[in-house]
């Protein structure tokens, strides 16, 4: 069974987490799917706030993704806007071909927006990206502005929300769900039958109730009976 | 100038984090100083939902924190119920007492919560558990609900948010915010004046636009000119 790694361009994590997924997916024998998600739907159904949304968060999520990215040996250099409107790269990335070919546009694409590029806002420059590639970024980006392509889009997005994920990137892998790129360490442990967790304790965790909440917390999802991902 | 280590007995990331920071505080020379604030005001103040809130999140917070405790080698046993009332064990760990004193109440009361106690929901829980850490648990419970001691919390808390806390664990030191017990290795890096960000680069990140934001996400708190952290 593969591991189904959720991204969205916007997110710095996912950028450094997709740097380590093949190479992960390769120890571990695993097929590594890619499922790209509008993270801001996600926010939108989960009643939250994304980091870039709480002004000392913002300040605070940019300089933790440079330090995370010095610490992994990778290079990390914003586009020229952030947050920007990822759809057209989302679904450019979302087109059904091989593995190896979805690679190489993903690659193309988080260089344009992470490694010092000139961002994917727009089709020339998401075209530009992927022709640098070697790809035919004219052609990718005419497919990924029909119809069938954005309804793939919103389809991944809602499985994957019916799945439960709340954030990117967030790795799911027999029906366990991972958030986070430092969470992928826990994935290779998980799917080498290493996982510390014991599953009596853990019922019993989960089982746990509440004492208390927030008066007025606005919670429009958290009661919902949504599937709990694992 | 001191290692200001801000946490609410709520989380189990500022437990996690707790445990590790006499023992850097000690590595990089300074001196720890414990800020108890309520995290459920820090989310009311910036808008966003805990980690409790969002079912799917609560779920996998669990498991997280039971992954990472596993990691760093440490017990962790959450209490009978979560998310709980912490109010009375912040004012507790918020008198006035020498540092060592503070430490071994915070201890007494993190063991009551996340070390497999009974939690510290009530006033007997909590004067139990001090008073098994060899503390007077009824005389610290009664000092704790004076007005000047709920004051303080507030005026803690206040100033938490002054200084673009948003939440728990968050390191204070030499005027840099450090959020999440991940980042640990990287307040002590810059305390050892390694911190890898370059300025200038670091300025131009924060000086970088948006390009989109999400229609009709409630953002009460993302533009007020509220102080960044650094």
């Amino acid at each position: 069974v593969s591991l189904r790694f959720h991204f969205d361009f916007i997110s710095p994590y996912a950028y450094l987490g997709w740097l380590r997924m093949p190479a992960l997916a390769e120890r571990v024998g695993r097929p590594l799917e890619p499922v790209p998600v509008l993270f801001a739907a996600l926010l939108d159904r989960w009643g939250q706030l994304g980091p870039a949304e709480i002004a000392p968060k913002r300040a605070y999520t940019y300089k933790h993704a440079l330090r995370l990215a010095h610490d992994q040996g990778v290079p990390l250099v914003p586009p020229p806007a952030h947050p920007f409107n990822p759809l057209l790269a989302l679904r450019v990335a979302s087109l059904s071909r091989g593995f190896d070919e979805r690679r190489r546009i993903i690659d193309a694409l988080y260089r344009a927006c992470w490694g010092g590029g000139p961002g994917v806002d727009n089709p020339a420059t998401v075209a530009r990206a992927l022709d640098e590639a070697g790809l035919a970024g004219a052609a990718l980006v005419e497919e990924a502005t029909t119809p069938a392509v954005k309804a793939r889009l919103r389809e991944q997005t809602d499985r994957a929300i019916a799945d439960g994920v709340f954030g990117v990137p967030t790795v799911i892998v027999d029906g366990e769900l991972f958030w986070g790129q430092d969470a992928l360490p826990h994935v290779e442990r998980f799917v080498a039958g290493a996982d510390p967790i014991d599953p009596a304790h853990l019922a019993s965790v989960r089982a746990m109730p509440a004492s208390a909440t927030r008066p007025g917390s606005a919670r429009p999802h958290s009661d919902d009976g949504s599937r709990s991902p694992a």
